[in-house]
C-alpha cells in the first residue's frame, strides 16, 4: 500500500509494534503522532526542511563536553521548564532548569568553605537548612551548588581563566540540616550566543539573558531530589528570563550585613552579603493509601 | 508571573512575537504548541528528557560531509516522506525521499555513458523520456542521477574502494527528452546502523533495509523539479521500506533483454537488463484562474 498522507501517520505508528520495551513504544507513538501533526500544520517545503536538519545538525556539532547545545534549544523552547513543572510533586521547594553548566563530580567541600576560587568578587555567605515538608531537619543531605562568577561566567566557559571547579562545590548538610558556603553574588548572564541557538533568539528577537541564580541539586535519603534555583532578588530579567525558569518562591534576598558576629562565624569581613534559604524535600513516595485522608 | 503546566505553552508562544520573519514564527508558534503537546502527553522524567537530549547530540555527533544522521532519524520516523507528499502537486510522475546520500556536484556525463565506474555488475541500460504532464517531450531536462552498487553501497560510502561519482552523473535529455545511460541493477541495501537510528530500529524491532531503487532529480524549464526514485520491480523489502519511501507508480520493470540491435545501440553486451521509463514533470505553476474550469 501507498504512503499517503492519509496513512502516513498509522503506517509509522505500526512499525514500532515490535518494540520491546513498552515505554519506548508509548513515547515514540506519541512522537509519531505529534511531529506528523507538526509537519501537516506548517507543510514545510523540502528547502524549509533541509534547513530543518541543517540547524538541528548545527546544534549536535554544536555539543561537547563543556557546551550543550540541545539543552539550550530546548531551555528557550521551554521544553526543559514543562518536563520539570509536569515532574514536580506540588510540595518541597520547587524544581526548576537544570541548565548545560552542570557537571558531574564537583569538588568536595566542608561547610564554610569558599566556592569563590578568584577571590575577586564581595563576599556573600549562602547559609539555611535541608528540610522535610514537615519541618524537620535533614541531617546529611547532600547539596550539589554551581554559579557563575560576578562576571556572569561558569568555569568550564573559561577553562583558561579560571580554575576547574570555581563556582561549584559539593556540600554535606551538618547533623541539623544546616549547610553554609562561602561564594560571590552571582551575576545575570547571556547564554551562549555564539551557536544555533543564539541565532534563533536573534531572528526572533528575544534576548538571551537569565536573571541572577544560583544553582542547587539538593538531596537526602527517603526523599526526592530537587533541581532548583536560588533567584537573587532584584536582579534583572526575571521577568523575562531567556529559559523561563523563574518561579517566586524560589527569589531570595541577598541582603548586605554588617553583623560582625555572623561575619566572624562565617569568615567574612563586614560588610558582606548574605543569603539565608530553606530547601525542603518531599517525601520519596507518598505515604501508603491506608494512612491517607 | 510563574510558568505553570497552564501557562508554559502561552508564555512561550508569547516570546516568538518580535519574530521579523512570518513564517519563521508561524513555525516556531507551531513548533511550540506540537513539541509542548508531546512532552504533556508523555511526561518524559527530566533522566527520559536527558536521555532524548543525549540521543539527539549522538545524532548530531554523527553527521559529517557524507553521512546525515539526521536525515536518516527523519527518514525512518516518516517525515521525509511526509513532508514530501504534503508538497506533492497530484501530477507527474510523484515525489520521493531525497535520502542521505545526495552529492551536489554529481559529475556531468553524456547521454549513454555509464555511471559503473566498476565494471564488475550485470550491465543495465536505464532509458526514458522526461515529459510534461500532457505528454510533451521536455528537451533538454537535466537529470541527477545517484545509486548504490550491486553491494548496495554509495560512492561515499566506501570513499577508499569506489573511485568518486560511481554511480553518480548529471544528463541532459536530448532534443526529444530522451535520456539513456549505463548502469548496474542497484541492491537493496539497509541504512547506516552504526550510529544512534540504528540504534533506535534495533530497540523497535525493524530492520533497516531498502528496496534496490535509483534515484532521480529531473528538472526543467517552467516546471516543477521532481525527486524521486525508481524501485527495482520484484526487490526485496517493497512492502516494508525503512523509509516508507515506495509508492507503487514509481516500481519500475528492470527485464532480461537479448535485444541485439538494442544492446548495440546502448553500448552494452547481450543479455542486459533494461528499465525503460518515462518522468513526468507538472507545470511550475498552475494556470491562471481565469483560464481554468
Ligand atoms: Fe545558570
Ligand atoms: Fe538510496
Amino acid at each position: 500500500m501507498d504512503f499517503t498522507v492519509d496513512t502516513a501517520t498509522r503506517t509509522v505508528v505500526e512499525s514500532f509494534r515490535d518494540t520491546g520495551d513498552p515505554r519506548l513504544r508509548e513515547v515514540l507513538e506519541s512522537l509519531t503522532h505529534h511531529l506528523h501533526a507538526f509537519v501537516r500544520d506548517v507543510r514545510p517545503t523540502p528547502d524549509e526542511w533541509a534547513a530543518a536538519v541543517d540547524f538541528l545538525t548545527a546544534v549536535g556539532h554544536r555539543c561537547d563536553d563543556t557546551r550543550q547545545e540541545f539543552v539550550l534549544l530546548s531551555d528557550v523552547l521551554g521544553v526543559s521548564m514543562l518536563v520539570e513543572t509536569l515532574d514536580g510533586v506540588g510540595e518541597g521547594t520547587e524544581s526548576t532548569v537544570l541548565g548545560p553548566f552542570h557537571q558531574s563530580g564537583s569538588p568536595r567541600r566542608d561547610l564554610g568553605d569558599s566556592i569563590d576560587l578568584l577571590g575577586t568578587g564581595r563576599p556573600c555567605v549562602v547559609s539555611g537548612r535541608v528540610l522535610a515538608t514537615d519541618g524537620t531537619p535533614l541531617p546529611g543531605a547532600e547539596l550539589d551548588v554551581w554559579q557563575c562568577d560576578e562576571q556572569g561566567f561558569y568555569d568550564v566557559q573559561q577553562p583558561g581563566v579560571q580554575p576547574p571547579g570555581n563556582g561549584r562545590g559539593l556540600f554535606r548538610a551538618d547533623g541539623e540540616g544546616r549547610f553554609w558556603f562561602r561564594t560571590v553574588v552571582p551575576s545575570p548572564y547571556p547564554i551562549p550566543t555564539d551557536g544555533p541557538v543564539g541565532a534563533l533568539l536573534r531572528a526572533t528577537g528575544r534576548h538571551p539573558y537569565r536573571p541572577a541564580h544560583i544553582h542547587f541539586i539538593v538531596s537526602a535519603g527517603g526523599h526526592r531530589p530537587v533541581t532548583t534555583h536560588a533567584f537573587v532578588a532584584g536582579s534583572p530579567y526575571l521577568d523575562s528570563d531567556a529559559v523561563f525558569a523563574v518561579k517566586q518562591d524560589l527569589i531570595a534576598d541577598f541582603a548586605p550585613s554588617d553583623d560582625e558576629r555572623a561575619a566572624e562565624r562565617f569568615g567574612v569581613p563586614v560588610p558582606f552579603t548574605h543569603a539565608a534559604l530553606d530547601l525542603v524535600l518531599a517525601p520519596q513516595a507518598g505515604p501508603p493509601a491506608e494512612h491517607r485522608g
